[in-house]
């Protein structure tokens, strides 16, 4: 049986050089389809490509409007190959509609100097931490089971925080390995930080997502079940915040920098 | 007399709806032009387009390889424009090379709830701090008059750190105002963060750089003559790179968040 996330993730090729997509009911959001499936389809448009070279290592992706349920088209383009990296295009359209935008880096694996200098978070093991119980209103939610450690959505404006850090364990909630596509989905885990501050859910919706990729293939297909996603934002204003997040493994690999702007009413 | 960023940043429409900019020998690093002032010129090609809407509220800049000295070509194209954002997508191309990609996302300034959740830096004003004495090798580093508070560029690997965070001043070398192309510029101040922790200066340049303004441009062009900067990366290895950073205005504004990706040997 297919996991509903390579269900969601899958591409067929359109003869023309381009791909198509289809947005899948379990990983549906509020309006369109959960932003991290979207960038993971947007990744794959690249790592399904017969001239790609290297390994994922930078991606950036705009959200231009929402992906209505159906078919899309995305198209993505090598736009130049040097020794240690290959720069991408990628775009989305639906019904003549261009839905998003972005650019990825793949580069070349070479043994350097390495050194993780991010400290691993002191945290309590995933065992320790209760999941975020029962079935939640949008599908893609319960694709994952996160326990939130610190950070959790505000049940109300009497809940709000003075600041918007979350600290949460997630995995996905049918098993699955991580690998490039699981790991940009991971990126966009997290509810709107300006949630936390305050207390309301108002509209708010990702709008420009970059993530910058720092395991290889085998470091990713070595982690276990369960990712560590911290993210807290820095600036709220003129109805659009920033939010700055790490993807840890749970033996203290550092798998993912990612940062996005978010609107917000 | 105009200032040599405002010539290293100009224009001129080619007639076909992309524009021509030249490099300019104030600004040139060890190849090519310094990375801040092509991201510069990249966001000036999308304020200066007819159909701009909006202020500039993200930006993702790719350097796919140098800019030779002389003329280049940048178009910037705005893909989607709706109530609240538009969307662009910018290359820069010479002799038919295509030496950029980019996006950028600009907003309608909206009034909403608003907060600077980031903690102001403890540091010294920059009359405390030393500048960084005499005449640079680089062109492009005698334009700022840089004040490192801590974290300057090591001499060598015995002054190698464990951390690769630095926080500076600096503002321009000639007096000018702070705008949305100068902000672009000084979200790339820094040097490698590679040489805080190697105390070795291999060879090493961004490849892919986004910066997020908080700012608007009233905001912006009420700052007083030094930003501070602090920087640090996340995690080295397989020859990339992140860097974080914050750019402040000397009154606790914080103007933008801005990350990227760097390539080293």
């Amino acid at each position: 049986m297919t996991h509903s996330f390579d269900e969601a993730i899958a591409l067929t090729p359109d003869g023309s050089g381009s791909v198509t997509a289809r947005t899948h009911p379990d990983w549906a959001n509020m309006v369109g389809p959960y932003g991290g499936v979207t960038a993971a389809v947007a990744l794959r448009a690249v790592l399904e490509h017969p001239e790609v070279q290297g390994r994922p290592a930078a991606l950036t992706v705009n959200y231009l409007a929402p992906i209505a349920d159906g078919e899309y088209t995305l198209t993505a383009v090598p736009v130049r190959t040097n020794r240690s990296n290959q720069h991408w295009t990628i775009t989305a359209t639906q019904e003549g509609k261009t839905l998003l935008t972005g650019t990825a880096l793949f580069a070349q694996v070479r043994e350097t100097w390495s050194d993780t200098e991010a400290d691993f978070p002191q945290v309590p093991p995933p065992a320790e931490v209760a999941p975020r119980p029962g079935a939640l209103p949008l599908p893609w939610l319960n694709r994952y089971e996160m326990r939130v450690i610190d950070g959790e959505i505000p049940e109300g404006p009497e809940q709000a925080r003075a600041d918007s850090a979350t600290q949460q364990w997630f995995r996905h909630a049918e098993p699955r390995g991580w690998d490039f596509p699981a790991l940009a989905s991971a990126c966009d885990v997290f509810f709107p930080r300006i949630f936390l501050r305050t207390g309301e859910r108002a509209p708010a919706g990702t709008v420009s997502f970059t993530a910058y990729f720092h395991a290889g293939a085998e470091e990713l297909a070595a982690q276990g079940e369960y990712l560590l996603g911290v993210a807290q934002g820095s600036r709220f204003g003129h109805g659009l915040f920033d939010q700055a997040a790490q993807i840890w493994g749970e033996s203290g690999d550092l798998l993912a920098t990612t940062h996005q702007l978010v609107y917000y009413k």
